[in-house]
Parts: structure tokens; C-alpha cells; sequence
């Protein structure tokens, strides 16, 4: 059984290369179109001590039934890949958009989803802004749907790839708060698709911005209600819901998430409180760690059978 | 008739200075415990070029009745010189949070208040966060109160000062978004003052964070109702409050405000629109400029007769 | 007679934009294949309050002699256009690196050429790295050549342009010191070629830096020398080249200069100093500002017999 | 046998608690004044999941025959309290400036003092400029000394520490490239010493900078010679004196270091390359790991007789 990954040239296939060098799990092929045969140490810092390169092979020659490939790529570009694997009984973690609202995937929020991931053949790998925002609301499930939600979300920039763009330009994002998708954002209909399944529907009014940082996402989940449940009660719930969760940190009431505190992890801050009518939870996730490849290495420890937190830990070499 | 400054040496004064530097009112003394003597261009890149420097001599001993006094120290440190100065018939603009929820003093939120400025002894210069915050919800009071507040704003470090501290360093900033102020914050009371002073009163959730940046705040409002108002009323209303206002500008309703666009200036960007039953309005200001100094100016220019803009605005000098 | 600018698009184009604004010369044609129609403040924030448009007409049809031409555009865009022009006798100011080895051009390096500019019709503009080491450079002309030139700079990266490239993205700048062009740099031969035609021969070893900021350059000049001058003749030549220089600020020699106190202006902070048999030179300037346009409206300045001040400084409006 | 930290709560104590917590070695105490009996991971985000807690207790009365403390503190503040630990039979890593040109300590740069190092009972660790520049400067031995070092280095703040000052704040970092010490600095009579040893003697003029990023460095140094090595020597030279040395990357000669490739590792990139008759050698290390905590714990293992890699690159946790 092997791990590949396709369209392995972007920020989150970096770190998923980064995540599974580290990985029981054997690798496979490491498809780049533009990189192909190069060292991705050449192209990724954090991956300099790395002898991997991409490979000039390809994905779908390689991969065999039973085999894992992750896919990295933009939105849109491998719908028919994925649909080539799927028919050869390749399992796929898809980290774009595409099958996050397809009835045949597996929506891979792994907290909420573990029973239907470890058998699952297609994993939609939620995006960075929703694995946030879930994350902060799916556990006031008990309480019933509120009159409102509003996510007011910043996001560090690699969340826009590493596909060159203005936008993206070091000289456009330092000193600037930009918000963004005023007028409607692609993450919107797949957290509505979750809180419809968890009988949360409610309107969400959800506000995304680009903050200068690299790597980082922290979402504040505002949820109104007529008669709010108590304080007690909603920390109660979280704590529940995480009990077994070993990436998430609740924090004391005083305290606030840093993104500091994850990046380069899988792990995810919240703070839940109330005040008034309304429960605020911050939740802080590195966009492509719990956001992207972090999330789809622990789909993949699912799927496999292997402990959740395999390869997503660090420690020492002692020699 | 002169303009003093009192606490000198910190970020909003260093702005006082710069803007104080190009306006015609006579700058008086500038006084700072502890850069006495020195070049201000010593201490503030921006002021590089200027030939001023940091008196020797004190404000108290030097203002005479009819001068103004901008006092911009730490929040605490000029109440009983501020009481003197008004003793001595001399009018005072206090940048700091000590007379915000006094009696005595006129709210300086400009576009608000131009009516009682003009003839104020002494003015509460807004906080950074409250500016923001209001000029975006004040026009709503023709609705009368939402249900909720909720204003979730990201801030530039410089509104913490320049007295140092660890949580300020460079490396603690940076590639961090940082909340704070989850158990309440100063700036509520201020803005909770205000809306009630229109009409505005309702449940208020303020959520502060400090992200990396150095100049700029952009405040997100979200107003909840039960019957909302529709679009277009809520946009005629912000064009009829600011229709006479020269430094705020209303977006298209596709376009976000932007920190670097009104950075180092008193100019003011709000989008205002709305989703189901929230009202969603966004506001950038600078919270040295719009946030501090540059609204302390604009308000000495209401005290003194000056048109609003004077000083406010920048052009070359045709030799 | 107008001022028209080609290129209009990119860093260098926009901070033409904002100085030619505010300039007496009449601004003409705006030119930019991609943005024409739009409004300049759409794509730059800090042109956020100008009313103008890129134009949807072209340069070449509308300039007329005695015109002047700012050309913004890439390396090597421009080279049959300007002829074209240069044949129409419209004078061309050029930012790119096409003309600065032609000995039809005039190498605009203000200080050093004023006589020569006065009546040019094609003027090189210097680039930001040859600007800041000729200007620390070419006052060591009276001791004669080193034995070694050593240059190392350090530049923002606004430098690389606006348009898109993975290099110049925000994840691959920040943290991150990036030294390049160390087979050969497009500089090196514009710096080689003044220091000859100035006396100052010598083998220069040249290392550019890319260092995380927006705006802004310094170079430390290393003269070594068998025999080196005093430091007092050291300064004694620094102060007569620079006397009736303007925009120069030569520093006291325990001070060194500051990007962040010349960023957005025309202004150079250099620091001259010795140790040993090695002069140190330090330089620092705003890359878009005195690097490129700055000094290109410097430039045209000198050509249209204003003063070499106008336009570039900023002081302001009163009403 | 333990190992103690003191002066816990810099920059560097907190990088070498992560190293620390990761290495076979047990940990002792870790003495701060101000943070005792407070987690380390509320202080510092790269230590959120550590459970260790700044201890109440103090190195000198917990310390044993044999025990190891690495001394963190600010300069000067340790001197009486590493006499009274040598006396007791500890030994020492000391990370300050106090004892680098003490007869009696051994001069902790790792590869070129492995042999003194794995039987001293006081180590002075270099600091983080003579660090980098010495990596670049001693393979040159064999080639006798230069007429002239020049060395240009570039710093990340945190080399500031973490006491906050107004030079370290976000707001005076952010956007200035900052030259400072150009009347001489702490780390050129260190060097001096080092250059001396190893025969290696000539005039140095070293120029540091702060330069807004978080961790690394980058040291620029140029040899001068009347008549140079060939490339190949030079190329040789460095090969033959790091053959053995782990954390050392010899980069090829179109390449260049990177801060971004060795922040929070051990590891040093080295470009070495010829121009005319100039040496010249680009080095990078993070000034936290290499530059401070990374290379005491380097030290530690020579000292203890660990593999000089243990507890200095992270893998996996598999579970």
C-alpha cells in the first residue's frame, strides 16, 4: 500500500510531503507537472533536508487498488483523475473544493466523521475556513439551532496557493486587513451542508479576511439565540465533544487561541464563552495543517487503521 | 494663539507632531519627560526631516488662556494637569480614555459632534476601536436598536504605544492574531455611552484582536434585528450621515475597505450591507490617524474656526 | 507640454502617478495595456483619492514634441516605442535598464549630472541599487580607485515588480533573507560604467539581498585601500558633493541610516566612515522613491528648468 | 546526571527547553525570577504543549557534581553564580557574551572544538553573529590570513532578546533595514580572537543589521587577498573542514542560503564562491538554534558523549 500525491507543487502538498516523509506509510508518487524531476527541497525551505523529488512518473500509471493518493492540486483540476482512481479502487483525499457538496464523498471534518472515514473510498477534505468554523459550532448541536451565526474569519495568505497572483504579492498583503467575498465565499454552502447535517441550519453570515501572517486561520463563531443556554452548559458540550479528540485544546475561559501556538501542527486552540445571548468561540488552525494536509494526514491514520495522531507529532531523533 | 503637546513621545503624538508640523496653528511647546532637548527626528523616522525638537520647558508653565493642549499620555497620567489647563481657561484635547465617560467633556467623535466641539473646553478624543466601531453603527439609529451588537475588530500593534512591552515586540506579533480582551475591554463602555446617547442601546459583544500590522484598524459591525431594514434604506442612510463628512468614503457595495488605503491619514472607509436579518458593516481607519491624532486635529480644527480638512491632507510643494 | 507614462501599472508606474499628481507639469496619457479604463485608486491604495483613470488611449498617438515621457514598463518593453518617440522629439525619461549602457542616453543620476539632463531627450534613470551605490560611491572619486569596490545591499521587494511571480509572493519573503545574482547581476555593469567614467576603476564585487519590507534599499559600500584617506577628508569629500544636494542628508558619523525615514520619499540617508584601510559607506533609499520614480521626477525637474525640489516633498492643504 | 536551564524566560532559555524536552538528557530545573511557577507554554506559543513549569526552585542549590546548567540570562548576570557552580563541580554552557574571551573557558564553536569541548567544565557558546561568521572565515586557514575581513551580517530581532526595549517593538522593526554598532560591537573582539587562533589575523570591519524578520541570520563575509586561492582550493577547503560536520550544507555555487531553510533547526547553509580577488562566503543559521540554544545542545552532546545530532532534528511520533 502506498501514499501518493498529485499536483504536488502547491503550499499544502508541501506540507503533506512534510507530514508523510515522516509517515509509516510508504510513499508513492509525487506528481508535479511543473516540478517534475526536481528536488523539493529546491523548492520548499522547510523541506531543504528532504532527498525526495518530484517524480516525472505519474499518478494514475502508479497507483494501485488499495493504495491512497492525496490531491493537492487547484479547484476544478482533478475531478476526472479522482474519478479515474475512484473506478481503479483507489482510495482519494481530495484537499480542493470539488466533492465537498457530492453526495459520494465523505466530508472530512475527522472529529465529527471517524466511523464513515475509516471505510471511506473518496474524503473530501474540508476547507480551512469551514474546519474552523465547524469545529466552533457543530458542539452547540445539543443546544438546537441558533436565531443567527456569524463567522468573522482571518486567515494567513498561503491560503491562497502558491499560484502567483497579485493579490497574493508580499507588497499587497503586509500592512493591509483585507476582507474578501463580500458578496458570497465557496466556503459558505460547504459549512451550510454541515450544519444542516448536524440540525444546526440557521443563517450564517460569514466574513473572511486575509491577515498578513503566512500560516494561520482564526475564526470567531458568534451564535445569537432567544434563550441561550448557560455558560456551564456550553463549556460542557465542548469538553464532551473533544474528550477524545487529541488535537484539540480547550482553553481556559480567560485565555485566547494564538496561531502561533499551531502552526506548522495539527492542533486546534478554542475558546468558548458566552456573553448576553449570544456564545463566542474562537478557534485558531494553521490553514494548511488542520486546514489542508494536517487534517488529511489524520483522515489518512483513519483510513488506515493507524492512531490519529501518527506522524503529526514531533520529536527528537536520539541517536 | 498655540497648540501644545503634552506626553510627546509616544506614536499618536509623534502623528500629532507630523500633522501639527504642516497646519497653520502656532505649535507651542512639545513636552516630553523623557526626551527633553532631543530632535524629535531623532526618535520617529517620519519626523526625520523636522528641525523640532522635544522642549525643555513644561505646557503647564507655558499655556496661556485660549491655547489648546493636546494631551497624549498614557491613560491616567494627565488627569490633574488637564484639570489646571481648564483652570487656566486653556482647551484641552485629551487622546487618553480619562475623560471619555465624563461629564464635562465633549465626545470628539467629529462627524457626531461638530456642533458642541466648535465651543469645547474639553475634548474626549475617541479611542481607536470606538471610532471605528461607531462611525459605522451610529448612521443605523433612524432603525432604531438591533437586537445585537457584535464588533469584531483587528488592529494595527501601534495603538498599544511605544512604552515597551513584551507582548509589542516584533516577535511576538509577528505571525500572530491575537485576541484580547475577552473578559471586557476598556473601549466598551465608551462605545456603549455613545449608542446610548443615540438611541442605539442594545447587547454589545466586542471581541479586540491585535494582528500584524503597524498602522490601521478595520472594524467588522454586525447588527442583528428582527424586522431589518432593507438594503437601500440602510445605504441612504450612511450617505445621509456622511454626506457633508470629507474624510469618509462609502464603498460600492462589492468593494472592502482597506487598511493601506488610509493609512498615515484621517480618511475613513466604510462598506456597508446587508445578509438575512444582519446588517454588516465594515470600517478602516487609521488608529494613529482617524484613531488618534488625526481626528484630535480634525477636532481642533472644528474648535478653531479652520475648515475641517485643514492640515489633513497632503500635496507637494511647488517651488 | 505634457508629461505622459507608459507602463502604468506596475510599483515604480504608481509612485509617478502620485508624485506627477501633485506636480505643475500637466499630466497626459496614462497608459497600461491591462488596467486601461480603470480607476488608478482600484489597483493602488495609496492613489485611493485620485480621480484619475489609466487611459484607453496610447502614449505613442498622443504625445507631441516637447512633451516628456515617463516609461515604466519591463525590461527590454519599451525599446522600439522609445525611439519612435525620441524620432516625434518627445523627451523620454526611462525607468528600465534598456538605455543605461546606450550612450544616446543620459544617465540619470541627478546629482551627478545636472548640467547634461538639463537638455537631454533620452535620460536612463539609474536603478535602485546603482542609485545608492554611486551616490556612496563617486564622492571617493578625489582619493582615486580602491583596490576593491564591495557592495552589499539589501532592497525591498517591491523591486521585483508587480508583476506575479512565486518569488516575490508574501510566504516566500517574509522570514526569509534571500541573496541573489551571485553568478552576475543586470546592476553590475550600470555600476562598473559610472564608476569608469568617474575615475573610480576597480574590481566590485556586488551582492543584492532581498530582505522582508515593501519599500526601501541600503547599500554598504566597502572601499579598500592600500593607502586610504583621513577620515576627515573622507567626510570633507562628502560634504562638498553633496552641499547643494537637496534631497542628501550625510548623517553624524555614530548614526546610520533609515529605510523607514526615507520610505516614500526622494530623500538618501547616507553615513561615511573608516576603519582601517577600508572606507565604509552606508546608503539608504526609498527603491521606488529615489530608486526609480522619485528620481525620475527629479529628473524632469532638472529638464524642464524647475526647481529639482518640485513635487517632492509634501506639505499640507490649508483651507 | 541532569541538565539545568537559567534565566529561563528569553528567547533562547525557550528554544533550548524545546530542544531540551526532546533529548535522552533529564531535565533539572529551570529557574526564572520572573515566570516561576508559571507553565512555559503560556509564555512562549512553541511550547503550548509542553507540561514543564518555570520552577520555584533555583539552579545553584539543586545543581550536583556532574549536572550541567546551560546559563541563559543577560550579560553579566550569571558571572557570580557560574564561579560558585564551577566551584561545586557543575559545568557550564554559558549562552552570554560574559566568558568568550576567558582563558578558562572553552570556546563552544562546535565543529572547530570538539575535542576541548568533550572534557570542559565551561563553555562559552558563541553568539549568534561570531556564530555565522566564523563558520565562513576559519576553513580559509590554510590559505593564510587576508589583507581584509569584511563582514556584513543581517539579524532577525529575537537576537534582541526578549527584555522588552523600544528598538524591539513590531512597530520599529517592521519595514527598516537597521545598521547599528558602527562605532564597534560586542561580537568583534570575539571574532578577533577566533581570526587569532587560527592564524588567521587581519583587520575586521563588521556591520550588523536588524532586519524585520523573527529568527534567522545571515552573515556576508569578504576575504581580500593580494593573490587568492582558486575557486577550487576555496571549494576544497570548505569541503575537507565540514566533511564530518552534520549541520553544515555546502551549497552549490549558484545557490544561496536561506534563513526560511534553517529557522528553528541546528542546521548551517554556506555558499563559498571567488570574484576576482575577493572570497566570498555567504552563511545562514537561526540565530535561536545554530547562533544559541541549538548549538549549546550541540555543545551538551560532545560534553556528555551523545551523537552530536541527538535531540537536534525532529521525526515523527508513530504510534
Amino acid at each position: 500500500m502506498k501514499v501518493h500525491i498529485w499536483g504536488a507543487s502547491g503550499y499544502a502538498a508541501a506540507e503533506a510531503i512534510r507530514l508523510l516523509e515522516r509517515h509509516p506509510a510508504q510513499l508513492g508518487v509525487l506528481e508535479s507537472r511543473s516540478h517534475a524531476g526536481e528536488r523539493v527541497g529546491d523548492h520548499f525551505p522547510l523541506l531543504r533536508r528532504s532527498p525526495l523529488q518530484f517524480d516525472k512518473e505519474s499518478v494514475i500509471e502508479n497507483a494501485r487498488a488499495g493504495d491512497v493518493v492525496v490531491s493537492a492540486g487547484g479547484h476544478g483540476e482533478a475531478k476526472e483523475l479522482i474519478n479515474a482512481l475512484l473506478d481503479a479502487k483507489v482510495r482519494v483525499i481530495d484537499l480542493s473544493s470539488d466533492f465537498r457538496l457530492d453526495d459520494r464523498a465523505v466530508y472530512g471534518l475527522t472529529e465529527w466523521n471517524r466511523a464513515a472515514l475509516a471505510s471511506a473510498n473518496l474524503v473530501a477534505n474540508p476547507g480551512c475556513y469551514a474546519t474552523a468554523a465547524l469545529l466552533a459550532m457543530l458542539p452547540l448541536a445539543r443546544f438546537g439551532p441558533p436565531l443567527q451565526w456569524i463567522v468573522d474569519a482571518k486567515s494567513g495568505i498561503t491560503g491562497a496557493g502558491r499560484n502567483p497572483s497579485v493579490g497574493a504579492l508580499y507588497a499587497e498583503v503586509t500592512e493591509e486587513i483585507r476582507p474578501y467575498g463580500l458578496e458570497g465565499h465557496r466556503h459558505e454552502p460547504e459549512m451550510q451542508r454541515a450544519l444542516d447535517v448536524h440540525g444546526l441550519s440557521a443563517p450564517l453570515l460569514f466574513t473572511p479576511h486575509v491577515v498578513p501572517l503566512s500560516r494561520g486561520l482564526l475564526a470567531d463563531v458568534y451564535a445569537l439565540y432567544e434563550k441561550p443556554p448557560s455558560e456551564a452548559h456550553v463549556r460542557a458540550a465542548f469538553e464532551e465533544a473533544y474528550a477524545c479528540s487529541p488535537f484539540i485544546r480547550l482553553l481556559e475561559t480567560t485565555k485566547a487561541p494564538s496561531t502561533a501556538a499551531i502552526a506548522r501542527t495539527n492542533d486546534v486552540e478554542i475558546h468558548a464563552g458566552m456573553k448576553g445571548n449570544a456564545i463566542r468561540v474562537l478557534c485558531a488552525v494553521d490553514n494548511l495543517g488542520k486546514g489542508a494536509a494536517g487534517q488529511a494526514v489524520q483522515n489518512l491514520n483513519v483510513m488506515l487503521g493507524y492512531s490519529e495522531e501518527t506522524g503529526l507529532h514531533e520529536r527528537a531523533i536520539v541517536a
